[in-house]
């Protein structure tokens, strides 16, 4: 599993090394801090207990959705809002207390800037969210976020069709090679010459977002069935010595930097 | 603002335009979804009413939190816990029960994956959280986020130094021209000359995390003395057509493609 910190730990098995990093550095920080700030509460919250519950939910009706929810609130927020209002009605806490909507910053890859696609950083958020933090224990919530987003990459976008869409038009299917908002939409409108304001573009991305929280539950469903196993096989910093995504060339084409890298 | 609708709002006022959006697509997603769906809880949760109370923190005090707690949750986490920690014994709810170490896959760019630096991606939550989405009719949660990343984009980083760092060596200030994880930390690692599992790489992006936290509060604070004031001038739709982040030739240094644009 790729982290901040996957190059200490050698001779440690993941979940020793994922419960050091947890237990022992928040143990040291607080040493450090002496009498100067009180310590941050590690654990402080009502709500910070992994896993959450969750009840298995069907794919479709979470994907129609997301689908008719980006019309509302876009990409990332629509695929936290698509799994977390079913939970509400069938869990009830702590999905009622989570402020789904204050994720609508998330749209056009944060506020327009292109960075990730929202619905790559809403996948990320409710799984992390309803299996918890590596650091808790547990890294499927971590992983599943990974394996979503190399799906995103390689697969031909969108895949859902909704039931009842608001755009009648073909709309035509990309491979991003990428988990941005900007590659991959750009390369949708490169292939549609279509603006990024027409209602085309717009209801791309509305079913690339139900896509994204299908294939979420689908993986979320496998985890509480036990059957879930990683699927990703992306390792950034032990392959290429930086966090990184997997299309190096779109961007270096003239030549990837060496990344330094540790002496021996 | 940037929004993922930004060319529809022609003739309305911002708020009008938000609100509408909000309000009426709401309504036609209600509408259109029948008896076939349960309407999606659009305002539903316990803690989805904005602003949440906020008191004035100390932007030194949150950054050397940040710093310190970059080291058991790293970047993004970090940011969030060194707000809502002090705000979790300042005001209480809804910050103690919102989940913040969920966040620690914001690392490394979401789980190593080099798109947005953690950091920036914790400052957005926070301000959107505190102050609200904009489709609740308050766009400077929306703009705070936005002018972080801006401010990161164009600063020689890290600015805060600790009082006492965990490394005393010399942490080169570089200016990452971009959001982006993996070039602002590659851009820092080709000037330092160090891998990205150094003791010197850590302490830097633990550094930038703080001054991200020192910026956010500073941020922050003067929103709540009402005096707050937009400060990016970032607008990519309206510029280039698409959700982007500032530094085009970076990645097309090989020519920027032309995005389809709407027919007059």
């Amino acid at each position: 599993m790729p982290s901040e910190n996957n190059d200490t730990n050698k001779g440690l098995s993941r979940r020793q090394w994922m419960l050091g990093t947890g237990a022992l550095a928040t143990t040291a920080a607080l040493t450090h801090l002496g009498g100067l700030l009180r310590p941050a509460q590690a654990t402080g919250g009502t709500t910070e207990k992994w896993p959450w519950p969750y009840e298995k939910l069907d794919p479709t009706v979470t994907a129609e959705l997301a689908y008719k929810e980006w019309y509302r609130v876009f990409c990332g927020c629509a695929v936290i809002s698509s799994v977390f209002t079913q939970l509400r009605e069938k869990v009830g806490e702590p999905y009622t207390s989570f402020p789904i909507d204050a994720f609508v910053f998330l749209e056009g890859g944060i506020a327009s800037w292109g960075t990730i696609c929202g619905s790559n950083a809403g996948a990320n958020i409710v799984s992390n969210l309803i299996i918890g933090p590596r650091i808790a224990g547990a890294d499927a919530g971590h992983q599943i976020g990974t394996d979503v987003m190399q799906w995103y990459c390689e697969s031909a976008l969108p895949v859902f069709k909704p039931k009842e869409p608001k755009i009648h038009a073909v709309i035509p299917q990309t491979i991003s090679e990428s988990p941005l908002c900007h590659v991959s939409v750009g390369k949708w409108m490169a292939v549609a010459d279509k603006p990024v304001g027409s209602p085309e573009r717009k209801d791309r991305c509305a079913r690339v977002t139900a896509s994204v929280a299908y294939h979420l539950v689908e993986l979320l469903n496998a985890w509480k069935d036990g059957k879930y196993e990683e699927q990703g096989d992306w390792t950034p910093i032990s392959d290429h010595g930086i966090n990184a995504q997997p299309n190096c060339m779109e961007c270096h084409s003239g030549g990837v930097p060496q990344a330094p890298m540790a002496k021996s």
